[in-house]
């Protein structure tokens, strides 16, 4: 298989050779950011979006970039090119450079990444999720860092409960799960979105515009109390669009109770609106299908 | 200069070659755990605790060191005896390793660094800090993880606020600092230190040990309306043993507030009791001076 190449500290090279000098300050002390696009059919979605958006989360960390977004797109362009891959994910990182005393910031590193996209974008939603909540509020909640210690260390809490992922509340106001945000459905067929402590997803940016033209859309607090009542919830990320979630500690979403007698794996079918903004969403970025 | 050597993935090459591909978790998801030690006349201090909280930290984050003590004890001694330095700092990292989809844990990679210490150690204490406080909880503080995000992140707020480092609270209670412990004497010569939510630094039980033949001590809630109700105030940690603070939000440590007339940089003496703790830490490592 052809090496894919990235692009690091200012050269394309193959990215199973690509490295960081132990120095860097993301080795070091977890320092750093990064963002994530896809392509579809090599046409970038929603890049100026992400590139907003890692200009911010840089900024936030005193990271300059050190190109201009025009340079960087000709980069990016460049990668695509050289890796060929129609449907994927780029993902570009930066991190505190390499850090003379190993604490303070240095000239970032960037580093381009891109492989093929892991999940195929469908206008049909994926299999439905099973949460678990986790009281947590991450740092710096608003910029995309790197930090993603909780997320991983959860990792064993999730699987004993039997569920996919885990979803974050802070004195019981759901915030996000670590690589999606959340949504539900009121019984008043209500989009319902945090408003604050999260990471505001361009996914979610797009779910809001397109829903805003048909459903009543409200960003507002969430509690823990207000899950059981929803008729529908789905989480979003640009790698999945729209996953529906079934159950929240192990009640389920939109039916009530199980039934007696039902099979403890029964996944109710996504809600019509969760479906509708998937495939509206998918319309947007697939015009031609 | 002879180039230093470290020790990563099972071998010794020289530092400034070292290096992680950009799978390894630490670059992706700021994943990793680490610990530091230092030696003086060649001979490491207090290297036994050093390791019982190295192994701690790597299973809290399911990081299998891959060595025996008695292993890691003599790659470490053959690291020394590569680099000649007799008085060093010790830093051991292990990491997430190289992740096939940049989220799941792999093999570990463990990078071991010798480097001169910084700050010689010495019986008197250094010059004292002016602290500034920040509401913050670190996750897993129990944990020496490498997640320095805020830390790295407040060292503007630190500096506007004239300040050499800060000092965190959760709902008014005090923790720790970033890379110290923290220690008040109270107006009845009881020596004070949190008790919970914080990393306990290996300076820190030496400290209540030197203390607790001689003084009353205390493992504690400490408020942050007690502050300025303490004699004397410092911070400990294994590079510097113990620093002296003088101020805490501009509010002048153990004299009262400043007087009328005395220089907004007047620093006020190290207490006593910091003065004799400091005197017995380095009697503890250096028994021969």
């Amino acid at each position: 298989m052809k090496p894919l190449f990235c692009y690091v500290r200012n050269n394309f090279i193959p990215a199973d050779q690509a490295s960081l000098l132990i120095g860097d300050l993301s080795i070091q002390r977890g320092y750093g950011i990064f963002d994530f696009f896809k392509t579809l059919d090599h046409t970038p979605i929603f890049l100026d979006d992400h590139l907003d958006r890692l200009f911010h989360s840089a900024a936030q960390l005193r990271l300059p970039i050190g190109y201009t977004r025009e340079t960087l797109k000709a980069i990016l362009n460049e990668l695509q090119q050289k890796n060929n891959i129609a449907d994927s994910g780029i993902r570009i990182t930066l991190t505190g450079g390499y850090s003379p005393d190993g604490y303070s910031l240095s000239e970032p590193n960037l580093i381009i990444t891109q492989q093929p996209l892991l999940f195929p974008i469908s206008a049909e939603c994926p299999k439905p999720f099973r949460l678990v909540t986790w009281p947590y509020q991450r740092q710096l909640p608003e910029t995309k860092t790197i930090d993603y210690l909780m997320a991983i260390w959860l990792q064993p809490y999730i699987r004993q409960h039997g569920a996919d992922d885990v979803l974050y509340h802070h004195d019981g106001v759901i915030s996000e799960c670590p690589r999606y945000n959340f949504f539900l459905v009121t019984t008043d067929d209500t989009l319902v979105t945090p408003v604050r402590n999260m990471l505001k997803g361009i996914t979610r940016k797009k779910i809001l515009e397109l829903a805003g033209t048909k459903l009543k859309t409200e960003e507002r607090d969430i509690s823990l109390e207000e899950l059981p009542t929803a008729k529908e919830v789905f989480i979003t990320s640009t790698g999945k669009h729209i996953v529906p979630v079934s159950h929240i500690d192990g009640i389920r979403i939109g039916e009530g109770p199980s039934r007696i007698g039902e099979s403890p794996s029964a996944e109710p079918a996504p809600g019509p609106i969760t479906q509708a903004l998937n495939q509206w969403l998918y319309q947007l970025v697939m015009p031609n299908k």
